[in-house]
């Protein structure tokens, strides 16, 4: 939407107030909540101003999507194990304090029906998944990174998303060192 | 919905023909596409007649997901490795063929806003791992079993929801090494 003209600062805290209000609504009552008129309501703007920037929905939810993809991650200690076990507890707090099993779910819900959503799925994962598949490219390649990335990410995704909570501690640190052990 | 007395043939024909269109519906076009009026357009039924049955729309949903629940699995050869890697194709074949990445998705977004959802969820979900849980309960328990089933149910799921397509034949045979060799 930002063309190349300098940005109007009110244009920015119009954009920010409306995407913020967007994701809040998404994770409380799902996709098809996030209309321009419930949002604009929401955050305290006429409809005709979120129509002005948003004039389709899934633009809307996409941009909101885009913005909350900077979730806290775990600094690194430069230790293996509690760096895993580290990104593995930011991503169960995401879960927990931002609601990013409801955002997933959303996703990975919408994205095969709404053609828009596929890159901003595979942008978000992505990020969400860096500092993981970083430090584990520490000591793995190839398949066996793959394997080792996306079962403990899919750990906490599984259980949040299909078990109705995520992994406890004591689980966490069982698949972190079940992997260590099995990359020997 | 069935009561202690015989049901007739005719009504479990008709329960049979509307769940399963139900289904179809379902993993084509999403929970809200599930309306008793457009189910029993797609079954060939009067409205009334699907009415009768479901009252409401969540109940209907929830009897379709039961009936779905039956997936193949991974006929034991005994042989750990080769089992735990059948049981995983056999999880991606479901995604790829039944569709099933598609009921567990519109699970995962709607279980926590409609209640009813939740224990389909809970059985859907124990019933579809069982497998898995018991071939690994052979040489695991407690936190380490729970780690390592729901590391390698969420491979395939956390691939097929959010990557975009289930895990190749090589990387579930790399995850499967890596716990084998984890567990020692």
């Amino acid at each position: 939407m930002d063309g190349q003209e300098p940005v109007d600062p009110r244009v920015l805290r119009t954009r920010n107030d409306v995407l913020r209000t967007a994701i809040e609504i998404l994770v409380a009552d799902g996709w098809d909540a996030v209309t321009q008129p419930r949002v604009a309501r929401a955050a305290g703007y006429s409809k005709a101003t979120v129509y002005a920037h948003w004039p389709e929905r899934a633009d809307l939810v996409r941009d909101a999507l885009a913005r909350f993809g900077d979730m806290p991650h775990h600094e690194a200690t430069g230790d293996l194990r509690t760096d895993l076990i580290g990104e593995l507890v930011s991503f169960r707090q995401g879960m927990l304090e931002h609601r990013l099993d409801r955002v997933l779910a959303v996703l990975a819900e919408r994205a095969p029906s709404v053609p828009e959503l596929v890159d901003v799925r595979t942008a978000f994962v992505a990020d969400g998944e860096r500092p993981m598949r970083e430090r584990l490219g520490t000591v793995l390649s190839g398949a066996r990174l793959e394997a080792a990335t996306v079962m403990l990410c899919g750990l906490v995704l599984d259980a949040a998303l299909l078990h109705g909570a995520p992994p406890t501690d004591e689980v966490l640190a069982a698949a972190v060192d079940l992997v260590l052990h099995g990359i020997g």
